[in-house]
């Protein structure tokens, strides 16, 4: 006897599906600005180059419409009902990588100049303003009951990404040892804020304009926060030992930058020799050159800052996981949310 | 027979009581921000210096919030009611006037430093995210049936004031002269956008928070509109005639900036000898210095952009009374907005 073979969507083709459900009411969205910020946020999405012209081809994974999505599917609603909240979630995140990039002062991403190095400070700081404007209203008059719910929801996670992005900042001009430097707790809460609070609102808006009842919401936005993390931490691997032909950045990249990121902390907490060697490197006053980044990943991994990181990872998939069977939700949905994580954690490694 | 005399409210006893009103919950919205963007916030209200010591005294007149104050009053409401939406409003103004900075250059607002100044371009932009974000969180969250009215009442505001951001920056770039000079009425297009969008949010949402018609919401919104433009070409006769003990600001500032404020653009509209002999200065590839500032202060008043102006001002101010005679309204609360009407326009005049 022969079982019937189920076709299960790769992670891939779920996210192509998600992309496009949701892609005309995005562009629609976008088109409703202002001709010089809807420039600057196609620029942003890769939609476009400087001057308008369109690019043809891939725009980004969408790993947050994606989610937005599948949640409001698991919670046994059509994917279209959640098409709003996927718009406003991408919106949000382009509008926090627009304003972050300016913070940080980051001159490229995905291989392109940032929209402040393209177009100037200020007007990028208009553009995000305007995306940060639509996702609000696209919300708040979107045709649905759930619209005020929704509304409320996002309201919840913009202050808690502000929050992680003010802890961000700040943790670059603290030391890195000593009583004043960041632990590894401290970034695991600035993590949930920046990266995990937008994560957990892709989701929990699914639900929310599912209509789900509270219990649904909240597990599946647990849920997305604990992705955020594990996605955050795994860029931060990727950061230090990624490959530069697919992640786009130098290698040891987060490492000349001095950037605070997990595994470096992590390595540092240990408080062992390989610790002690890395701190000394890292407090040399001068930016690290190729054979001093080469050391200090060897000296990260040593102290076992890569396992911790991987650990870390591992959990927050775990805990996801677990919010994932901790209620009823339509099964095919959420074998589609499990493939995109494991698609999340295993990227590019 | 002596005839009982009615003690009417001035202007400043007005913004008193409604400042009175508003204050705890403004202070307490702020103090729920993360401390550094709270630091920033309160720098920029005038309530602290850098480092966050208290500055004793005046805080800034609050217009915007006696606004919504008086129109929930003049719509039936208790005050107390549109507290909610006067604490939003004030963060909108604050979190543009924060950003707008940013995008304008501008390094002194109110005789101290603006707060990119103060504290760095990159925390400037996350105080103004954190002011936004508040004050959508603060209406989502209200305690009132009419939240969800009020988050879409101010959504629609938002993306005028981007808007009307994105056109004053671009008509930096536009020439005085010729077929793509910025004409007086794309001017107050802009102003409209701007200025008015907050205004009339401002008005509007005291109406929505009272529960009123939506006939009564559009009136007062149209007529805080009005006021919003009156407001802004005041600002603009301000800054070429205004006294700099008064203003704050060094005199005819805004023509040594350049700046394409309504009398310039009114004066140059004219056509005649003065508006070009006006151009010819405008054009001359220099700065203005004292002189040549006191010159073409002289030639907008000759080619009529000075009364041009003050009409545009009273037609708006006669519009927004127009508004308010419309529809049944509480007489005590229109004959203090009609007061405060007639304050704003009269200013340092």
């Amino acid at each position: 006897m022969t079982l019937p073979v189920t076709a299960q969507a790769t992670a891939p083709q779920i996210l192509a599906r998600c992309r496009d459900l949701v892609r005309p009411a995005f562009t629609q969205a976008v088109q409703r600005l202002h001709p010089w910020p809807a420039e600057m946020a196609a620029f942003s999405l890769g939609w476009s180059n400087v001057g308008g012209r369109l690019v043809p081809g891939s725009h980004g994974k969408g790993v947050r419409q994606a989610l937005t999505v599948l949640c409001a599917e698991a919670a046994g609603a059509p994917g279209e009902d959640a098409v709003v909240g996927a718009v406003a979630v991408e919106l949000i995140h382009t509008f926090t990588l627009l304003h972050d990039d300016i913070m940080d002062g980051d001159e490229t991403r995905r291989q392109r100049a940032t929209v402040w190095k393209a177009y100037g400070t200020g007007p990028a700081v208009l553009a995000g303003d305007a995306l940060f404007a639509l996702a609000v209203e696209t919300l708040a008059n979107a045709r649905t009951v759930h619209s005020g719910a929704a509304v409320r929801h996002l309201a919840g996670t913009l202050n808690d990404l502000v929050r992680g992005q003010a802890e961000d900042l700040l943790f670059e001009s603290r030391p890195w040892t000593g009583p004043g430097a960041v632990r590894p707790d401290e970034y695991r809460s600035m993590a949930e804020h920046k990266t995990g609070a937008l994560l957990g609102c892709a989701a929990g808006l699914g639900a929310v304009l599912a209509g789900a009842p509270t219990s649904t919401v909240n597990a599946l936005a647990q849920a997305g926060r604990h992705l955020g993390v594990a996605f955050q931490v795994v860029d931060d691997l990727l950061g230090i030992w990624g490959d530069p032909q697919v992640t786009g950045k130098p290698v040891h990249s987060d490492l000349r930058r001095l950037k605070k990121t997990y595994p470096v902390l992590a390595a540092l907490a240990t408080d062992g020799p390989a610790a002690g060697r890395l701190a000394a490197l890292l407090t040399s006053d001068h930016p690290l050159d190729d054979t001093a980044a080469r050391r200090a990943a060897e000296l990260i991994e040593d102290a076992g800052g890569r396992s911790a990181t991987l650990t870390e990872a591992h959990h927050h998939i775990d805990s996801a996981r677990d919010c994932l069977t901790s209620i009823p939700l339509a099964p095919t949905a959420v074998g589609e949310i499990l493939t995109l994580l494991q698609f999340l954690v295993d990227r590019r490694m």
